[in-house]
Order: C-alpha cells, then structure tokens, then sequence
C-alpha cells in the first residue's frame, strides 16, 4: 500500500460541511461528485498527498445514511492507494481479511475499489483504491 | 496543514493489532512507544508518507480505554502535519473550532501536538502535530 489515498468521512450535509473543511483546512474543496450507485454525493479536499473525501447520502437506504442513523457524523473509512488492486485483493484474501468486493467496482474520483469487512480489520472499514488507467 | 500525518486507531490488545496490521500492510510496524501521561502504549506502521498509530490502553480510566469500553475498536483520531502548531492554534481558534490544547503537549514519536474537539469538527477528533525541533 502507497499511501494513504483519503479518509472518508460521513456527512449531514454537505453544503454546511464543506464550509467547515474549508475553514479547517484554510482552502476550499476542489470538486464535488455525485456516486449514484453508493447514494452519495461527495466531496474532495487536498492536504499534501492525501484527500478528504466528504460523504453525504443521497437516499434513505445508502450505505451513509445506515451510517450515520446508527453512529452519527464522523470518520466512515480509510482508503489506502494501491499499484494493482487485483494483486492486492488476492493477497489480502490469502491473509484471511474479509474481502467485501472480490471483483473491484467503480468509485469516486476516477478509482477501482474494493472494500475489506471490518470485521476483519479491527473495526476499521478499509478501502482499497486503484487509478482507472486511460 | 501539509498532509496526514497518521491515523490513531484503538485496539484492545497491541501485539494481535501489530500481527494484524502487519500482515495487512505486508510489512511489520517499526517501533514502540509507551505514553505514560496518556496511558497508552503505541505502535507506528508506515505507508509512504503517512503513518498508522495503534494505541492500547494502560490504565483504566486512559482516554483509549474510555474510547474502547463507548465505542469499541476503530479510528480514534486523524493527525494533520503542521509547520507551525501555534500559528495553526491560533488561526483555528479564530476561525472558531475548539482546540482543547491552547499550549500544545509532548507526544509520541517526537512530536509537539493539539487537539479539537469533534463537536467542533463533525464528529471527527483531529489532531494537529508538528515536529519537535532539535
């Protein structure tokens, strides 16, 4: 793993939230992007190397809204940047980690992703995350 | 502030963790260090220019094992890498996020470091650090 890609972090909204990563961070967001299938809408911030991504739900049944309903507004996941998702996938797997996405899936900001269970993981929800080559 | 500087995640059991994490990186965490004034016990992974910091508790009534018995393991913290942690104090008291640490402390791995409170920043508890200067 590279780095760390971004940190999720779930939103009430996005609008409100953006104005405070904003002011927290001294600049403001870059993009903003909606992920249909994940009932997102999303948001991007820059620090160095690494991105915040701001995560808010655009439907009552998406993954964030389930989130915050049960743990409220906070840290939701980490991504960590990969060469080669597939290699990873497999080798995670022969670890014994959960592999929620054994085929990766189209993400925000241009990304193959594959999610671990945090169950496995020490609570953490971890993603892993790949540049959609051209 | 110039990038993530680490991720403080709560485990219950530091040497599990460290096999755990060690075998999800690929590569095993690089030291140990015990903050008495915290009642923690910490371990440091590297992934690029980012860090993951385990943190166990060592006493009772430890900020951690309060984290741990509310909320179990997972994320406790991001640490944003500052150059100049009174500026930032200052700058973000102003901007109106409340900083818990008006003089910042010692922590671990040789750093001067302040906190907010996550009331104040969306349900996530941030951490500003800067590097001690020799």
């Amino acid at each position: 793993m590279k780095k760390i890609e971004h940190i999720g972090i779930a939103v009430k909204n996005l609008d409100d939230a953006n104005a405070l990563f904003g002011s927290l961070f001294g600049v403001p967001h870059y993009k903003i992007e909606a992920v249909e299938s994940e009932g997102v809408r999303t948001s991007f911030f820059e620090t160095g190397p690494n991105k915040i991504e701001l995560l808010e739900a655009t439907s009552a049944d998406s993954p964030i809204a389930k989130f915050l309903e049960k743990k409220g507004e906070g840290i939701h996941h980490i991504a960590f940047a990969v060469d080669d998702i597939e290699v990873e996938i497999e080798r995670l797997t022969q670890e014994g980690f959960t592999v929620l996405n054994k085929v990766p899936k189209k993400g925000a900001d241009n990304k193959l992703v594959a999610f671990l269970h945090p169950k496995s993981t020490n609570g953490v929800l971890i993603e892993l995350c790949q540049d959609i080559k051209p």
